[in-house]
């Protein structure tokens, strides 16, 4: 059978290693050129297919290929899109089937959290309603970790990482200025349903004392008294109090505690995180000095300290992927399977998309602490093995280099536009 | 003449690498022997001093005090606590010297920023009209870069590359999903009064259209049309936004743009900063979707990727100031001098404290492009070599392996307690 060009895209908010998934991709397809001819990429993920605007990597250098290894962000641009159901948008799925006939691609490739699982889910169902020959594989990736099935989910482990570093470091300041200066320190960490970033933190402590000292996780329900009690407490036993805040964090009411609705000096509308709403409170009700941060995107997008252990995980799914799809698997994402804790093991198995799509893995209850407050010991040696290792980018003028592809497009064969 | 005991104290807001400085400090008046018996360090700054709570820094191993080059955080504790004049604070001074003469202690370290080298030319001060001899020595650290005569300060170069690194990474996740969501993001960062910090944050650019592509800095005054156009343009040409904005920036009137006074929905006081504000402006008037980061005191505790520049000068001027010391050289304060920017060069020289004591160094005029919004090449070609190479801290379970001291206290030899 002649080779046929594959589709690749990357979806949804970015990781510090989705480009080492894409280099585990293009690496691995150029391997298979007797099944893949050119991997074309979309621009701007989905919206790249749509919209007909594909990338070439065939033209991209293999030093270029290289680097996406050790490159943040998503060198092909990732969207915030998801499609609806088959029956609710059976133009823009028919415009896909369209668009891979023109190019001849025969292989879908997928690279995103749940909701993109679902949307390669649906284009497998599509081609086959349609009898058109494609191949669909997702590629897990989601600094949330909240895919089932899958163990972890490629880019937590280095957010996880990043965090624990980051809190740990944090924690080392405060500590030392307790005494005349800040006592409460607040970090507010991604993660708006699930608390596994906000978990990650505590791998930061490895002796009682240690910050973090308490973590409000968006899985319990914020009490304000608790936690004013809590943090009176730390501040008391250790002279300072470190608190990492899932910025999903809810009270009993269900209400989202994050700043809203406030406006600023000038009128303006003020877009607050949960970290000032806390550190306010505790400023109010207790009179500690307080200080906050918000990483926001640095935390997603710190490849100069990523988890060895989830780059080589991010660049596996990836060639699975490839490996599943000229074996002729469909509708199938690869996942990350745990064999063992300590030493860690693990492997890649083969979940059909089906029960990956749609699906949301929040902390389960046996990870939490009895008072809401922190993480069991079974948390941790979930997570501990996740953040080892570090692979460091390499620098320039003290600066890490990372690499930005040409991009060249593919020249168009449909000449009708689709709107988005 | 026999040995005497000298006296160190970490003063200010720390910085990833005082404590480098501390190991200078340490290792050499090891090799001193002959003059200097044992350091004992101020618990929290000049008020282990001042309340006689010493650290016998002898107790601690060759391996704990060669940690030190690798730990974030002051290791002895810092304080925020500013001696006022010798004639207000007599017997703040008279109780210094006292417990300095108790201890034997015939050298003061004092490693900070303006204000704590204002107290080490004061101590010298006291010492010389007390007829005590004690000889003084200042030793310099500020993420602010605000130290004057030193070409830079110890500590701002690891922040500067925390800082560029960082904004680069956002960059890389911002500009690949601008196209769905985020067009704009702004990284608010240190530097009330000087704009140095924020500065740092343009080596991540160097291309036209690299971000970021505006820098909000404290030295020039805040004008809202004037912004609002830049960002618009930067925008359309880019398709994204990326902004450093100093935690400082004021607008014409003088006041600070950064967030006060509002009250979030629970009705606490919201301790805001200025990229909420700076969000909320651009999402009002310009309808970009928005995000932003403030790294608080992630950015000055980054021990994780210092600049190698800065860690060797942060050992260098507290190996100096002991040289220094033994060779009888009073209120001085170790400073770094720059022999030549490519290939970077630089050595110590020895200005009086008196000099040093109480200035801040202001980003210059020519350092900042006509609109007010980027630095010029100028400002670049003295940034650069500061954030130049990498020293990773030893890792131990995915994490760095810093240490804490034991800090053991030196027996109290005077009965009377002091109030500070």
């Amino acid at each position: 059978m002649a080779p046929r060009n594959a589709f690749y895209a990357q979806s949804g908010g970015v990781t510090a290693v989705i480009n080492a998934s894409a280099c585990g991709v293009l690496e691995t397809a150029r391997k298979y050129s007797d099944e893949i001819r050119a991997v074309f990429a979309g621009r701007n993920g989905i919206i790249g297919a749509l919209t007909e605007d594909l990338i070439d990597t065939s033209l991209e250098s293999e030093a270029a290929i290289a680097a996406l290894k050790h490159t943040p962000g998503a060198a092909f641009g990732s969207c915030r899109y998801k499609l609806g159901s088959i029956d609710e948008q059976r133009a823009a799925y028919a415009r896909l089937i369209d668009v891979f006939d023109a190019h001849d691609i025969g292989f879908f490739f997928y690279n995103g959290g749940g909701d993109s699982q679902d949307t390669a889910y649906k284009v497998s169902q599509i081609g086959a309603e349609l009898s058109r020959s494609i191949v669909c594989v997702g590629i897990p990736k989601t600094v949330d970790n909240d895919l089932p099935i899958t163990d972890c989910s490629p880019g937590f482990g280095s957010l996880a990482k990043y965090l624990a570093i980051s809190i740990r470091e944090a924690a080392f300041d405060v500590a030392s200025m307790s005494a005349t200066s800040t006592k409460v320190f607040v970090m507010e960490v991604m993660g708006r349903h699930a608390g596994w970033a906000t978990a990650a933190c505590a791998l930061a402590a490895e002796q009682d004392g240690d910050a973090p000292h308490i973590l409000l996780l968006p899985e319990v329900d914020f009490n304000e008294e608790r936690f004013l009690a809590k943090v009176k407490e730390s501040v008391q036993r250790y002279n300072h109090c470190v608190i990492a805040v899932s910025e999903g964090v809810k009270s009993s009411g269900g209400t989202f505690l994050a700043a809203s609705g406030t406006t600023d000096a000038f009128g303006h509308q003020q877009l607050g995180g949960v970290a000032p709403v806390i550190t306010g409170m505790i400023g109010d009700r207790l009179g500690y000095k307080c200080h906050w941060a918000l990483p926001d995107y640095l935390q997603r997008s710190a490849r100069h300290i990523v988890s060895e252990t989830d780059l080589q995980q991010a660049y596996a799914v990836g060639r699975a992927a490839v490996e599943f799809a000229v074996a002729g698997r469909s509708a199938v994402m690869p996942a990350i399977r745990r064999l063992s804790d300590q030493p860690y093991r693990w492997d890649i198995v083969e979940p059909p998309l089906a029960a990956v799509a749609n699906q949301e893995k929040l902390l389960p209850a046996h990870f939490i602490v009895a008072d809401g407050f922190g993480i069991t010991d079974a948390a941790r040696r979930y997570l501990a093995p996740l953040i080892v290792g570090e692979s460091y980018p390499p620098f320039r003028n003290g600066l890490p280099d990372y690499v930005k592809l040409h991009n060249a497009a593919v020249p168009k064969k449909i000449n009708t536009p689709f709107a988005i």
